[in-house]
């Protein structure tokens, strides 16, 4: 193996690392959402190759919002009715108030020019983030590929994410 | 130092890059030990070397299942009784639904042979997967050895987990 | 280029990534501040660079203790009143047992010698790890600068910290 050979894989490593970041979406929460697109939206935007893996309550802010019910048995569609998919019905994980705990925590980012999930989802579109969601979840959960939005990656799972990781910056939001 | 020895060296960074995953389980949710443990098991069979470091909560999978209550004073017991160990005793992270909500997705799991905590538990031990409870919160909650399974490392601390955290991919669950 | 600094930059790579923990405080809740400044202070001690960015919920544990009401508007106010800042008021992310949970846990600690959220809080700073609050999150959440505590690094958003993460440790808690 010659010097130049130890340098290209050097820089190769090296540009792995820093141009890489993974995010496993585990949380379909409002106030994890946010974190979860600004982080993506923000490394895109710095020149960073970003993947989202989205897996389990993580899979529901994907879900249309014009979809209500999903899942075939009835488990599943009791899980969707009590915990409506779409980036318009996400709650807070904490501090609920009755449902009023989302919709203040909206007005305030709107007030202060954060943008919204919706907004922060197309962006991360428009700006390369891929978003891929976790098969063994979508069964489990009852997800159809039409239940959600698209422009999505092809369903993966856990040996994907894995290797996609490697040498890259990790985050499990 | 030789051009060898760069190069041996670039290599055994790689080699740790590449092969190391470290999780901090810190949640004993039964909706964050199947991502924990999916991961865990997925990773050791790509070949990966594999570290779990429980701590706080998530310590309380380890519990044996035929053990019911644990710590030494009022205020650890109470813990245990409130949060029993084992991983037949997992509660989700939300939708409860008064504990209908655990046993329709471990439903749910089955139907789509998604392994029980308990079998990918026994799995990762299989493959190697280095299962390592967190000293201090042992000491705080009461929790003794002789609670927990069998084949788990001897109980360590920050440090360790740091120590292996370099140069792996790292997760906080 | 030369042997001499390929080999320079490898161990420059290797530096970064041994020595630097980068962890997201996301919670505010006491069993997650307790792994974030645990893990902070031991990075700090075993000679890490360590950087803490506080963002959401993760914000208000750096209240001061004596600051009761923060925020302009009554939306910022009445989420302060709820969720009260500073690290002696931390609740705990379950098991809230009306209020008596975060005392009891903290007994435990104590009796077990584990430090408080405010003594490691201290800890860190004299240790040197940066703390460093979220700019988006305190003009959201209504926080102002002299609403948190002395010894802060200067407030600053994702990209600041998805810099920092490249080639570090980096822990979303």
């Amino acid at each position: 193996m010659t010097e130049t050979a130890t340098l290209m894989r050097t820089e190769s490593r090296e540009e792995q690392d820093t141009k890489k970041l993974v995010i496993m979406a585990w949380s379909g929460d409002l106030d994890k959402v946010w974190p979860t697109l600004i982080l993506a939206t923000t490394g895109a935007a710095m020149g960073q190759q970003v993947t989202v893996f989205f897996t389990f309550w993580g899979l529901f802010p994907l879900v249309r919002n014009d979809v209500r019910v999903t899942g075939e048995n009835w488990m599943q569609k009791m899980l969707s009715l009590f915990n409506r998919g779409g980036t318009e019905h996400l709650k807070l994980g904490k501090m609920q108030f009755a449902g009023m705990g989302p919709r203040m925590m909206r007005k305030l980012a709107r007030a202060h020019k954060v943008a919204s999930p919706q907004e922060l989802l197309e962006l991360a579109q428009d700006l390369g983030v891929k978003l891929v969601p976790c098969q063994m979840t979508m069964d489990m959960l009852g997800l159809q590929r039409e239940d959600l939005i698209d422009g999505l990656e092809e369903p993966a799972g856990a040996t994907t994410a894995l290797l996609d990781a490697q040498g890259a910056t990790t985050l499990f939001i």
